[in-house]
């Protein structure tokens, strides 16, 4: 039976995800691929532990260069994460014709487009399922299953911490920086969280998905990105009352010649199936021509369920070696002389609806002078709810706008804002609805 | 660049929709798969009609054989359905060396093991993402996605019509006939829908999905097969009191060296994701051990979703042919060595809760009588709802078991059944609540 030779480069949670799974399945990986995966190496700074785990025959070293470079080496596997070290070996490595796996959406997102360039001029693959979407097979579903489909629309809940903390916010009523505090207790959320509650996890996700979607250069810079962080119970509540639930959104859609792509707390009708993923779970919805709408399901995080998507990939890997074949499926689905670079839509041209709060002094004339911007900006209100003044005199004003356009909008908020009546700034939300009005 | 010359067998709904993607996205198909997927034939007996597309460069023809044994031809596609021409015609496709994609779940159920022998005979690749959850990607995620994972269970929602009908009966109140025939007049349902209704269906499908879950030989005729058609409105209610939703589920489970593989009406808790898939729908939930729960949601059937599926297989085959390799990935997920005939756990060996109601007419002791039977065939009961009595007399009694084994079950229904009280036939509702008691 034919060897893969497999060297992991960092040994952290994901790591030791990955390691266990080539050790303790060691059997079934054979029986289902025809291939021994043998994992040989594993390099982290920190080999003082074995992480719980039998490494009989693997070699731990510090020095990831010792793995990249031995020629035995079929597949490395990059783990490490971040931008610096990780970027420098993973091209190291595919310079070297190593295929190489990898799990890092922050590397693929800011420098994929190089290390594609990287891997087609070495022969070599580049997988990496497991950096969007934890276990569930959105790469390969986007690349391989959805091949006749024309992608209308992506829209997806791609990180576990917005989304367990959003959750908590909507169910117990807690505020932003109670639910962060509990969600850092519980593990679902990091020490320096501003990546994920900031967006930017999110949007290094969306940069992917839409390059393998419509096979256009990844483009992370231009996407829109807005976190959670001032999303309030009472935008929640106010989101129910209309139907309503809101949640952190990478929403990817394609309009002939440009694509949309932003990432931002979006409000959503409950009977989106969205509206149902809760806790730290994770769902990607695709509108496609043919298939029409379609949902994966799954954990997007955590250390076994993305040790799973990287052995889908090194499976992958292994079946093309004893296959005598390489670069089967293209990297981003495409053929590389096919990617194109495609414009993303910028914010101030969307055209969505809105939903609008505003704290004012409860005086006579206020909603005429709010409705008469929003009117000069052209903006269509579908509904308004004020409720009675509370002990200040302050009263929320609430709008849901018919579809308005973005900078028509900023424009309308700014001159509001300016208002000596209103107390504080305006709060801007999105809506997603599809009801084609 | 590479042409694959393509031969459709059936200008049916599929294939009408599979010829329709050939055409209308070549270029797009061209430009993802880097080779030219020509569609150089479809064989029906009906060749009066183009089915209203732009048939130029497609030879239309009566005879299936002319496609099949064109010494060009690279795959044919079976769209033909059943299990006689079709078992005929692809066998005599995969004897002539031609890679097969097919969407017939009865032809793979029945047959498929014979199907997978002649294939590996010949060198050559048999396909069928279609045959099983329409569009969505369930056959590549088992055999390729899930590599690394133990699959503990599958419940899966796979017949769009039951799906319809029970919604039906659910939202609305209606009783079965009445669901069944607004299923027909929207076209969710056949003219002769016994292969749905009765769970057949969903049982060709359970058979294929365990066979690549588990690397056992598929195995249809141990599956035990209920349909829709007696249940009734009152169930439905009584399931939702104690909140459940009743879904008719294929369910698949690994225990040790047996598997389960049963199709019922289930009931299934409102927590579960599987509750809220509605209307005419497909949803698969997967439970492994490495990914933890995860779930496929899409069209389970329709024109364009099965045939975005047939397009993904023709463009793998494709794929493969450019890369001068095939069978990459063997037909059932494991090689043919290592599937082995996996024995179905007797549905009289299930261990499971049930829902259980009695019509009875209401006299004293009654209650104490079913009970005692329960009590001695050691079926514990959960709770109990007896609702006050009707105009005749009658009045159901509900029960909600705990774990109980099916025989037992069936003895104590049968000396109940027998009772002068009892006035119609017990009915058993299988419940899947995981709540691990």
């Amino acid at each position: 039976m034919k060897q893969i030779n497999i060297g992991i480069l960092g040994f952290g949670v994901v790591g030791t995800g990955v390691a266990k799974l080539l050790i303790e399945k060691k059997s079934l990986l054979e029986s289902r691929t025809g291939a021994v995966l043998n994992l040989k190496y594993i390099a982290d700074l920190n080999t003082d532990s074995d992480r719980g785990l039998d490494l009989d025959g693997v070699e731990l070293v510090n020095d990831a260069n010792r793995v990249i470079e031995d020629p035995d080496i079929h597949i490395v596997v990059e783990l490490i994460g971040g931008e610096t070290i990780a970027k420098e070996l993973t091209l190291k490595a595919l310079s070297l014709k190593k295929h190489v796996v990898t799990a890092n959406k922050a590397l693929l997102a800011s420098h994929g487009n190089d290390l594609v360039v990287t891997a087609r001029k070495n022969e070599v693959d580049l997988a990496f399922e497991a950096s969007t979407g934890g276990c569930m097979p959105i790469i390969k579903t986007l690349r391989e299953s959805l091949v006749a489909n024309d992608i209308r629309s992506m829209s997806a809940i791609l990180n576990g911490t917005c989304n367990y903390i959003l959750t908590k916010i909507s169910k117990d009523g807690s505020e932003f920086e109670d639910a962060l505090k509990k969600a850092q207790e519980l593990g679902f959320a990091e020490a320096e969280p501003s990546l994920d509650i900031e967006g930017h996890d999110t949007a290094h996700k969306l940069a992917i998905l839409n390059s393998l979607a419509h096979g256009m250069e990844i483009n992370l810079q231009d996407i829109h990105v807005e976190g959670i962080t001032r999303v309030t119970p009472l935008d929640i509540e106010y989101a129910r009352s209309f139907g309503y639930t809101i949640k952190l959104l990478a929403i990817g859609k394609k309009h002939g010649d440009h694509v949309e792509a932003r990432v931002h707390p979006t409000m959503i009708l409950n009977s989106n199936p969205l509206s149902h993923i809760d806790q730290s779970m994770n769902a990607i919805a695709i509108d496609a021509d043919a298939t029409g709408k379609t949902m994966l399901y799954g954990h997007g995080a955590g250390m076994m369920p993305t040790a799973s998507a990287v052995l889908s990939d090194i499976a992958d890997i292994a079946r093309n070696i004893i296959s005598n074949t390489k670069r089967r499926v293209p990297i981003l689905g495409y053929p590389e002389d096919n990617i194109k670079p495609i414009p993303i839509l910028p914010i101030s041209e969307l055209e969505t609806r809105y939903y609008l709060r505003f704290t004012v002094q409860d005086h006579p004339g206020v909603l005429a002078r709010i409705s008469g911007v929003l009117g000069r900006q052209n903006i269509s209100i579908n509904s308004v709810n004020q409720k009675g003044r509370n002990e200040q005199g302050t009263v929320p004003v609430v709008m849901i706008t018919h579809t308005a356009r973005e900078e028509d909008v900023q424009n309308a908020l700014s001159e509001i804002a300016a208002f000596d009546f209103c107390l504080s700034t305006p709060v801007i939300i999105r809506i997603e609805d599809n009801n084609g009005e």
